[in-house]
């Protein structure tokens, strides 16, 4: 099958594209001693986990219980979950993916912790879990190294659990901050009698310099795989990196300027991280992307010295491929022009 | 079982307020004669569409063939689908399901509706087909009465359609330009001699003054089903009347006024409809949701003299309870605290 016989609007994968993403910054990796734990959000496909895997990922990342289970049964079987579970559904679930995957765990409160404590202890099983710690993102995380080490010592003290270190989600080009924080959390670790034998430093806009955090052991990233309008806006990747596109079919041309195409928010999300805009579209590179409705993009050409015809197919670079991913069922891996394959996004819209 | 023993985050449908959203807007279009045509992309469940149908609706909207396409499975039988559809795929399925339920179109240009004839008059069929106006929205549409008439003139030549009338979706607060403009258009094809039988204007924030526009016949709201916090913001309903509500843990406490849970973009969407920020919170109506990152929601409790505890469940009117409902497999209906029954969105995620 040839792309142009997919209907639209789709998502295509070019795989060729895909594989130098992962090797390029699994090389980096062991090049600078890092760990590379990717995060499977971005693509939510258990056979890229897998790949991942397989080019020297030493396991995965997934932000949701439901995301682990549907990798855990495809056969990933080091699986971190860093994100606070709290709830007895979910304690539940983590016992049970606990007895068929090496799972590790983060949290950043006494009370997350005691839960997972009551629930891994009464199964009979001692969980890896590390500390997290907000180093400026303003998310999640203990504040300050001194909490850091004192979360540590409650949790070296409860049953059930395995102190296993730091995680944090660093604020773009934050890492000098981001050292600062994690040394002296180690170090206020260490004079506690503990070990982090993990420190887990993430996110894809500072990927290339994450040899800087030097207090680091890991990396997670997600978005390398595909890259996305955002990580060419943050300096990460180029716009030919990308290996996630939308097509999208001209279906309006009501004026001279405006050209709707059959791709919106539905299909392309209204995420806007660090851009201007919603997308880039390749063969129009002046064409804006001003407006999204759930089922129409909305083109301004007037920067454009050529319309597309109604029925002309665009390629469209989204702002966020992770968002991308969750809202199709499908997307369709292409080599060149020809479509290899289709991937289910099996882990797609597991919110719980 | 009760809406506590629901793992979060989840959407909770209060089904007597589906119930009461439902009679209410029927009894107006009943009251000032006009045909209510639920657009049913903001619930994507057959059952619900169904019922709209059993209240009195005439028949439903989709936006995409694959939304018709699982209403059809499900027995409605009257379908507008008010898009461009452009392309051989397309045109295939929509000679489909014409086969099988009463179907009918728009377009706003010859090449749309050239090629709507050639497919509909090879299978020896007829499809009836509208006028999209643009009466302001700026979306598709012709952009005056005089090209709506040579438009009607053309597909009233071309074989295997009937002109069916007009149909526009219009921006909010323009019923004046709407009424102008359907009435020119309506007037200049009957000049041609050509009658619209159909004129369908839509949208949901103006959906109580809909009847200012005498010129329509029937009116296309989508959201009264549920209402959310944009339709609040456009003064069509009470944040009371709002039946979709997503139910969210707090998973961490970071700081004093910080309050995060789990309910991030990935499960109440980013977008931002006439409104600011990006949620209310019932239960702390001065907690601002100030980010969403994909599984955690932001929220600044800085306004509130209460905080919640990690663990306690915070009910959330969304945006855009449209978007939500792309974003979940399932829904579940609740009547008070008990939960009657779940529903699959069966018409999610079609994007073509």
């Amino acid at each position: 099958m040839r792309i142009d016989d997919l209907d639209t609007p789709c998502v295509v994968i070019d795989l060729d594209r895909v594989d130098r993403n992962l090797r390029r910054f699994q090389t980096y990796c062991d090049d600078n001693g890092l760990a590379n734990r990717p995060h499977v959000k971005t693509h939510k496909i258990p056979e890229f986990a897998r790949r991942q895997v397989a080019l020297g990922a030493g396991g995965i990342v997934c932000q949701k219980l439901g995301e682990a289970e549907v990798m855990a049964d495809a056969g990933l079987d080091d699986i971190l979950i860093p994100y606070n579970l709290v709830g007895a559904h979910k304690l539940r679930r983590a016992v049970a993916l606990a007895r068929r995957v090496t799972l590790s765990l983060t949290c950043d409160s006494e009370a997350t912790a005691e839960g997972l404590s009551a629930a891994f202890d009464q199964a009979g099983l001692t969980v890896a879990l590390s500390v997290e710690c907000d180093t400026g993102a303003k998310r999640c995380g203990v504040q300050s190294p001194a909490e850091a080490a004192a979360l540590a010592r409650r949790i070296d003290a409860l049953p059930g659990l395995t102190f296993a270190g730091l995680m944090t989600y660093p604020s773009p080009g934050s890492q000098h901050e981001v050292q600062a924080f994690l040394t002296e959390a180690v170090a206020e670790c260490a004079a506690a009698g503990l070990r982090a034998d993990v420190v887990s430093n993430g996110g894809s806009p500072d990927m290339w310099t994450a040899h800087t955090v030097a207090a680091a052991t890991e990396h997670r990233a997600g978005t390398y795989i595909y890259y996305d309008r955002s990580m060419v806006a943050f300096g990460a990747a180029s716009l030919d990196d990308c290996a996630l596109r939308v097509r999208a079919t001209v279906v309006s041309r009501p004026t001279a300027d405006r050209v709707i195409v059959d791709a919106g928010s539905k299909t392309i999300s209204s995420d806007i991280i660090n851009t201007e805009g919603h997308c880039t579209v390749l063969e129009y590179p002046a064409a804006r992307l001003s407006k999204l409705s759930e089922e129409h993009g909305h083109l301004d050409f007037s920067g454009e010295s050529v319309r597309p015809a109604i029925g002309e197919i665009l390629t469209i670079v989204p702002n966020h491929a992770c968002a991308v991913s969750n809202l199709h069922d499908v997307v369709h891996g292409v080599v060149g022009d020809d479509v290899e394959r289709s991937y289910p996004v099996a882990a797609r819209g597991r919110v719980v």
